[in-house]
């Protein structure tokens, strides 16, 4: 078999389960059939827009119903969706489209500004939602069957060096990574998943996947808001949500003394090891954690910990889920015995073949994700870096790499290296560390203003600090450990 | 991607959750981890025989807690099980021995009578069960990681005409098809599987499947006793069974006026059409029957009525499961309209690649089942019969299954076959085999009365025959080729 055919999985789901709700956005909740109908009639006027199955079209949405119609429209007519991040900056968002050649971008009033500043760097034919249904209306043509192995999304990461890097996920990355959740998790009929995480994100855009392949229904928040959450785990009965460390605690700061109430059965805490504090607080509230690791190439989550283990293994990630194989090993590629740190690599259905237009190197299938963790005695996962010097802030992977890119273009600056700083509002927040050329005078204003120029505001580094020289080892790399240790 | 690997799969299920329980069988219960122990050492056991990966091991083996443990054992070590029919007779076997070209066979001591009669036609070698201890250990080498696409198990199925064929079932076939179930069904971590049904069918085989990918316990019967069955659901909490039509008939009538308790939520009922005032029947006494059609080669389940239209859709095997794609053509493949009979055709990857030793023709993956039905407007099937059981009286179809689910609900019928005979006017009409409750007396006059009133007429048997029992074979299918012999 050399590769395999499935029905579309969202006119599968249609077709199975038509009634069931599929989406609540708003005050307003569509069913899967009413869900298609709207899917469909974007997929017609799309087509209208000459948008084929061969072709990247790109997609800067908020969470919004509007935006799952669109998504879905894309899978209906096969497409592959390059999903841009929300916050990045026209220069930003000029690179991913020009490197992904899309063809169109799908975007909304709200980002105006910003459009219009891409408009000035790029020809790129641009259709506003709120414009979509203007556009002649053909009858779609429609991919009844799609092959596992066909891309469906690209989405960027930033990379640990240079530029960001489009990680292709194909239709099975994304399946294999639901059914890994759902032997996980299990799947019932009551099941209901809240999504405050962006679907511009594998955090959001997976559970949209999960929705279709369980017949779930999805109650969509277009931002994180813990009175909101709260209140809809009451009304809508929500049973599952993703989060990160930072929504946790917000959320259980204003709970307060109350509880969750019992049919709310998993807390999906991603984005970053979590602080132990805080898993305590969880487990002393009777909030069923389940600690859980994954990025954009493994299309969501990959390790998770398994229902019996929550507590008995507080701070670690777990096992790899049921399709997936995981190992740490050395420099050198040889795996390490339990108890010993070292790179953490996977290999799995939901593993990306690849980036576009970037070369690779996987061996027999493992890809290195770069994260550094140890396995204990029985097989569970520690991650203790993600990755040796990314950021994390506020659940967005900040890689330090891009913000010196952008601070040594600076005439004035000739050298840089930026860190993460704890912060405990954001977790992390980067600073920088900045050796500047001679007889110059830069101050903190003309660097972050320079930085809000190009770089999205969370990326902006909070604190600068000013040297003679950064401390580099013999072969010049930097020796971030170093800045660290001053910090 | 050409293939996909993953973790063998019981190894992976071992490392996931080693102390859920798995097996219940007689008095005792075996978690993931007890059973793998002695699994593990069966396979080194058997490695001591010689057995490899590259081989084929043909098993002939009871329902039994030890048969569970050999048939993972070959998983372990990677072999394809040739797993024979227990009702098979010496001259049977030996055309599947042959056939698969078995390097060895392992059977037990209650076989003894047709394990003689098999030595004299063949020199195979035999390891009994009981004498596997005997056999020296050597560590056994497992296969961490498997290719879905390598034979798991070959099953022969009679076929309708000439010599039985090896159906090639990959751990890709048996994955997707728990799969396809899981997404159907859901899984809740409570969940527990009652297997009366053989092991050596794909309805038993694949509930062994699912009880590794899931991480479910499965109670095991040597065979099926109704009185047991009710025990057991209530002792052992089970939650699903497999069933045929006559199983449940039983269990029914030994019900009497008490219920199945609420957590048993899915009577999963296979093996053919079912006839109507058994699902009504169950409808009244609140068991959720889920009715299900499949085949050895589509790896057990394909189409299965979705929990919201068990009522509303009573009689119809539902619609294909998420991984699967089904069509009705007619005699020259074209696809036909809704409510227009033809033969069911499927596709996905739970169906096999094919059978061992001989052609098959597949046109795109697709599948040609021979059987006949019918899918309705909304798109659910209709099983009809087997094509090769198809009835056709003076150019009109008959299917036997109707006329006997008509037979069905007369109270002092408690089973019964239909097949055609030949006629030289009709070209065939249809013939009833009777079997009668204890006690009554029915004539003829009175059957064909009783189906006046149901059918049309060129569907009232012309003839009928009484007998104390009907010949079906081990997961009590109609045989109905007994039924020609005997006409």
């Amino acid at each position: 078999m050399n590769s395999i055919q499935m029905p579309n999985f969202f006119t599968k789901r249609v077709h199975l389960t038509p009634n069931r709700p599929a989406v609540k956005f708003g005050q307003k909740e569509w069913t899967f059939k009413e869900l298609y109908d709207l899917a469909y009639k974007a997929a017609g006027h799309l087509q209208g827009a000459n948008v084929e199955k061969k072709d990247y079209i790109a997609v800067l949405l908020k969470n919004h119903i509007d935006s799952v119609v669109v998504l879905l429209a894309l899978q209906l007519i096969g497409t592959k969706a390059v999903i841009l991040n929300n916050r990045l900056t026209a220069e930003e968002l000029l690179y991913q489209l020009n490197d992904s050649q899309a063809s169109l971008l799908i975007s909304e009033d709200s980002f105006q500004d910003t459009l219009n500043s891409v408009k000035k760097g790029s020809n790129i034919n641009l259709i506003l939602k709120e414009e979509l249904d203007e556009i002649p209306y053909q009858i779609p043509l429609i991919q009844e069957e799609i092959d596992l192995d066909d891309i469906c999304t690209i989405m960027y990461t930033s990379g640990t060096s240079g530029n960001p890097k489009g990680v292709k996920q194909s239709y099975g990355n994304h399946w294999w990574s639901s059914i890994g959740s759902a032997l996980n998790l299990g799947i019932t009929e009551n099941d209901c998943w809240l999504c405050t995480v962006p679907l511009f994100h594998i955090s959001g855009y997976s559970i949209l996947m999960r929705s279709i392949i369980y017949g779930m229904k999805v109650v969509l928040h277009e931002t994180f808001d813990e009175k909101a959450v709260i209140h809809d785990i009451d009304e809508e009965r929500v049973t599952i949500m993703s989060v990160v460390s930072i929504m946790l605690s917000r959320i259980i700061e204003t709970l307060g003394e109350e509880r969750l109430p019992a049919y709310f059965r998993c807390m999906l805490l991603g984005g970053g090891p979590a602080p132990l504090p805080l898993l305590e607080k969880c487990t002393s509230k009777e909030i069923p954690v389940y600690q859980t690791y994954g990025m954009t190439e493994t299309a969501s989550q990959f390790v998770t910990l398994s229902p019996e283990y929550s507590l008995k293994k507080l701070g670690s990630a777990g096992k790899a889920l049921f399709p997936s194989q995981l190992k740490i090993v050395d420099s050198l590629g040889n795996e390490l015995p339990p108890n010993e740190s070292g790179e953490i690599v996977v290999k799995g259905p939901n593993v990306t073949s690849g980036y576009l237009n970037k070369d690779h190197q996987m061996t027999e299938g493992w890809f290195f994700t770069g994260d550094i963790g140890y396995l204990d005695n029985e097989g569970f996962l520690f991650v203790q870096d993600r990755r040796s010097d990314l950021i994390i802030s506020g659940g967005e992977n900040i890689y330090p790499a891009e913000i010196e890119g952008i601070l040594l273009s600076h005439p004035n600056i000739i050298d840089v290296g930026v860190i993460g700083k704890e912060d405990e509002k954001w977790g992390q927040v980067p600073v920088a560390f900045i050796v500047t050329s001679t007889g110059t005078d830069l101050d903190d204003n003309q660097i972050m203003q320079y930085c809000s120029e190009k770089l999205a505001k969370y990326k902006v580094p909070k604190q600068i600090f000013y040297l003679k020289g950064l401390p580099r080892n013999a072969s010049k790399k930097l020796l971030r450990r170093k800045l660290h240790e001053w910090l």
